[in-house]
């Protein structure tokens, strides 16, 4: 028989929620404005309307709902604490938020959002293929997730997979949370365009400058449509992420013994012109053992690993409750 | 009722063999030359003579024996490939190899020697308050394991913890494996100790320089002699130590959230002449919401750890024996 589960993916700038088949995936898809000055209630209203919206649309009864959030999880998957860019937040419990606005009971399971992305990709995406690899997010800024027998690596306290915090240079630039050499400040949004500005007024012939004239910045997906266009600064620029995203993987690989990478995230648009250095510098930094079978491959399905990981949430609880009475 | 396994712990130098009661620990312990470049066959014989020496001390029946081995181990931990510092080996199944030479079947389980050391602390040793935590081992190179839930986190095929080979700068100077800025570039005796040479160079009012007239080099173990003894240089190359394991060991709390490290090895001696700075050092490391409750802490057992560990392997697949027969 199909299951049927809502995922949400809480953004601070929009909130996605989709209608997930166990058999066939996306069912339904909404989206909105998070409003997130408006503060906690007005967002739990905005996530809320959208849930009932895809419980009217469901043609069975569903199960419950995931929600990929970001800020700090409890072991439970029941609260959140302190999302950043989400002001006002203390800690919520989201079933308890949710449930008394939809006016039915509804198991609500939360789950860090990378995390989140790094089952949907194990469950729908280019992870479908692997029982364990390293899910890595190139967005605003660097986002990753631990699968590991099919299931999300929590680690201690369900804080694991903070790879955009680790570094690759002790002496390095600083990140937001003033790491030195952190991965995000080399490969976050910001960071990067920053680095492209710098490149691009070294280079005056590249075309570069006349985006960063027209544009005032250089986000990364006009860098990548000037590398598609041959400009050599451009690919210079790509290039330079790939080798630092390669060392940041090549100590991740080393650590866990994992040898698949599914790389999503805006900046994975980029595709080889970022995953060719990735690969050369990968090897140069996993240790002899280790070096067989590494592959960087991208996630295709972009944005919407987040809402069928969350949604899958649901469906690895039931099959955990089945197993347990089984067990009994 | 107790349990009686024999730990092994090969080296390249001395195998390690004790006789282990589950309920009391150390029973029994012996060690004799490796003598590794007489080849397998003469180390498996050595293997033998001291496993049959326990076995015959032994007042119970001998469950079985456990080794932690340098090299690749299989998934079932039957096998051994080409370990490094042991000339001539090849893929060795030691179960065959040790039985037909003790006379009796023995089941042998076989676990990469870090893991081992690992596994030993979380039932005997510093690491037994922790669920999880990391293990590094400061000895000639930088060993590590990854206990999670009690257990050997083992990645994709069983090579996980390869603390000693993630780079803390990616142009800094190369490990034996040639990645630059590996840990073990930092950390590993001989590393240490040309550092150490060349500060005290710089310092010709440290007893270092006498130490190193006398003895021809600067082993940590005299480094730290020298720092008990208030020598200035010493402490500055302990605390520049200290420093990059704390780098190091940020990166992987980011990465696992696991936030208790059981540091082993010669080094590890120095206490807090290194774990101060690397306590200071590994907070600047990681990200804000997986400061709380990180704690580095040395193992007092030495290595000990490694054949209590090793003998651990064989009571943890009797209890997996049990478990799996409770659910049939």
């Amino acid at each position: 028989m199909d299951q049927l589960a809502i995922g949400v993916d809480l953004g601070g700038t929009s909130i996605k929620c989709a209608l997930v088949s166990r058999r066939t995936g996306l069912v339904h898809q909404a989206s909105r404005d998070t409003e997130a000055a408006r503060g906690p209630e007005v967002v739990l209203d905005n996530m809320a309307g959208l849930i009932k919206m895809m419980m009217e649309r469901a043609e069975g009864p569903v199960l419950g709902a995931g929600v990929g959030s970001p800020g700090i999880i409890n072991w439970d998957r029941t609260t959140v604490s302190e999302p950043p860019n989400l002001p006002g937040w203390k800690t919520v419990h989201l079933g308890e938020a949710l449930s008394g606005r939809i006016g039915v009971p509804l198991e609500v399971l939360v789950e860090n959002d990378a995390n989140a992305a790094g089952l949907g990709s194990a469950h729908y995406g280019a992870g479908k293929p692997f029982d364990s690899f390293i899910m890595v997010t190139l967005g605003t800024g660097v986002g990753g997730a631990i699968i590991y027998q099919n299931r999300i690596f929590r680690g201690a306290s369900g804080g694991a997979g903070e790879l955009g915090h680790m570094t690759i240079d002790y002496e390095g630039p600083v990140d937001n949370h003033d790491i030195p050499g952190a991965s995000e400040a080399y490969l976050g949004q910001r960071f990067l365009s920053a680095h492209a500005a710098r490149m691009a007024r070294q280079t005056p012939d590249s075309a570069l400058n006349d985006t960063i004239r027209e544009r005032g910045d250089l986000e990364p997906h006009l860098i990548y449509q000037a590398a598609v266009k041959g400009d050599q600064t451009a690919l210079e620029i790509l290039e330079w992420a790939g080798h630092k995203l390669g060392v940041l993987l090549g100590s991740a690989v080393n650590l866990l013994d994992i040898r698949k990478v599914v790389v999503g995230g805006g900046l994975s648009a980029a595709g080889d012109f970022i995953f060719e250095s990735a690969r050369t510098t990968i090897r140069q930094f996993v240790t002899h053992g280790l070096r067989e079978g590494i592959e960087i491959i991208q996630e295709p399905r972009g944005n919407e690993v987040g809402v069928l990981g969350a949604a899958h949430l649901v469906f690895e609880r039931v099959d955990d409750a089945v197993a347990s009475s089984v067990g009994d």
